[in-house]
């Protein structure tokens, strides 16, 4: 027998996004209907009993690469404070999730099969305001449905089905991703085993609010917007979306990071050089090239629909009649509730009411808040911490006979 | 004898604002010299010892009008949370820290003559980006000099040269108006008794200088911003400062607080609208009133130049080598220093190490942290709270006898 912390975690090696056009247009909570294709990555081997299936979900800025090397070039989703320079994995097209993903890891491909999709709405292959309407021939644009955390639930539901996967041993995500994994075991309460829902809610508060409709007026005040349709004309608008971003950025860590990332220190070695249009503190500069790198990988309409379903996601509204208890009644799934100290975005408390909601209602669950310093970026950065955490809710360190030499 | 909590207390009446033009350029940090004109209003009567004056410096958005009502109609620069709707004081005119200056408030203008100018690079009189370059004969715009804290209290002593004032029994403000009063301590130790520090610091924090960033950010990608030459183009960067002024606005309250008053309500009664343009939430609605009314009143480019001079306000580096000890050691006035405990963008850890400071130094020092939840705004907002400490501090009420009738 191996024990998990003397076996190398490995990587699952280069990985091809696929996608599959589902056979049937999927319901939106809008009373539309939307034929959708899903852009789709996979993990680790199917079991015969095909009883061994993880969706991993990811937040807004995601998409459906999470683990491994990309087949092709292409600018990282790795968002986690500091991600690029950390590991020296810039330009290796690592996954979003790669630490979390592979043989031995959280998430052990050795053991489950794993799927991550692109959320519906995204820009990473899943239909999402930028792709082509069967109707009209162009891009939706902002003749998009308006979508909810539901409907990307339900179109993972399509998408599994295309695959031939009915139930699933887990479902997990972050953030925005930790939503789509409630959601799951409130929707389709007999197909879930377990859901693993890190720094998530059930419903954020208005201060989280505030920031994703500042973010979005942002974006909707460019003028290059152009009222959503502005694709083909040359015009993006990248200036606005690059302050949606930067609010995103500093809202995803701690003041105590920034403090001990940058402390006040100035771009220039000597003093100040009295300019208001330069960057004048290494912060300053650091949040502009957040902004850059991700306008050129990003698009804005993505960023509007999704930071729309992630506001009005909203468990004891949409499901219990205003009761997160009553929400809940109907989920059959373990939960695993994970969330971070300095998390202000998505603080610990909301993961609370969810345990306890849970533990209420005799259901079983379980919630670590690890004591971490980089707010709510901590579910991409201490990877580390939550894999003992993870691993043993999954059962996995028991199970480590089968793959002893 | 009649003690101040039974004497009601008053208003100063109506005010008008007042212009002064300097006899001479203020000579700037950044190596240029501008002439000025600074805008101001006076409360109380100038005692004939002329020892009985106490300087009040705004904070970002605010003007001369500090207390009473003003003769002329006019936009207000209350900008505390839910400041108009709270006491009904809207459209006449109350200056921005009416319940704070007045006959038996805290700044007593029944024994002192209180000053109040518009800062240097404001759009409220005073000499700003928007002012006439006597050497073109157009508005400055972004010729206007780069100006620091330094360069507002330089003019601050200037007009009160002017007024015939050389001695200062106080300097009081909050935020950016505290750093006036603590650069008054520090540039003028012998013409400064005391000073009344609220909700300040001696250099903000990285995550604020972050905020800040965006905000001027912001209103710089607004392609109506016109690199700062808006003027007379008819054309305005209304829809950057408005994302500025949400961000802002956000900052100065607390989570907690907007949860209070919003909590996640919906505009409609019924359910979501799925709607990605229009307001959902009742905070997003707040939000864009927030940024409409701010709009109307203030000029983008003094926003951007006052927002660049309190992220440079650094009293360690500017005169202590690094050490606020250090740049410290030369004050001489007695400090006061108030601090709210739900303020997350001036923590009252600043206030703290200033109080620590000159302890050190073994000088007299006075700090109150006030358990309140509004966050940054609760300076203007605690009025009730920070009256008695200030009166004190004051010695008002120890003199209340000479008034009996």
């Amino acid at each position: 027998m191996t024990s998990a912390s003397t076996r190398a975690a490995g990587s699952v090696g280069v990985v091809e996004t696929r996608y599959a056009d589902l056979p049937a247009p999927v319901p939106l909570d809008c009373g539309r209907e939307l034929p959708v294709r899903v852009a789709y990555e996979t993990y680790g081997t199917l079991s015969p009993e095909r009883d061994n299936v993880i969706l991993v979900c990811h937040a807004l800025s995601g998409d459906a690469h999470a683990a491994g090397q990309s087949a092709k070039p292409r600018e990282s989703a790795r968002d986690g404070f500091g991600a690029e320079d950390r590991d020296g994995t810039a330009g290796k097209g690592l996954g979003w999730w790669d630490g979390m993903i592979g043989p031995g890891k959280a998430f052990d491909t050795d053991r489950y099969f794993v799927v991550s999709t692109n959320l519906l709405g995204g820009c990473g292959g899943t239909t999402g305001p930028a792709s082509i309407d069967p109707a009209t021939g162009r891009p939706y644009g902002a003749d998009f449905p308006v979508i909810t955390v539901a409907d990307m639930v339900r179109t993972e539901r399509a998408l599994l089905d295309v695959l031939g996967i009915g139930r699933l041993a887990a479902v997990a995500g972050g953030s925005l991703g930790g939503m789509q994994a409630l959601q799951w075991a409130v929707t389709y309460p007999d197909q879930v085993d377990a859901v693993v829902v890190i720094a998530s809610t059930h419903a954020l508060h208005p201060q989280g609010l505030s920031w994703n409709a500042i973010a979005r007026d942002a974006i909707m005040r460019d003028p290059d917007w152009q009222g959503g349709r502005y694709y083909g004309t040359g015009r993006r608008p990248d200036a606005g979306m690059g302050v949606a971003r930067m609010v995103g950025h500093v809202t995803y860590l701690s003041a105590a990071s920034m403090g001990d990332r940058f402390g006040r220190r100035l771009q220039s070695s000597a003093d100040v050089r009295y300019t208001i249009t330069d960057a004048e503190f290494q912060v300053e500069s650091y949040l502009r090239h957040q902004a850059e790198t991700f306008v050129r990988r990003f698009d804005a309409n993505t960023y509007l629909y999704t930071s729309r379903a992630l506001t009005y996601f909203d468990l004891a509204r949409q499901h219990g009649d205003g009761s997160l208890a009553k929400a809940l009644e109907s989920v059959r799934a373990r939960a695993l509730l994970i969330a971070f100290s300095s998390d202000w975005l998505y603080p610990p408390q909301a993961s609370r009411e969810i345990h306890d909601a849970l533990r209420a209602l005799g259901k079983p669950s379980e919630l670590h808040v690890i004591d971490a310093p980089y707010g709510h970026d901590c579910f991409l950065l201490e990877e580390a911490r939550q894999t003992p955490i993870i691993r043993a809710f999954l059962g996995l360190d028991e199970n480590d006979e089968e793959e002893a030499p």
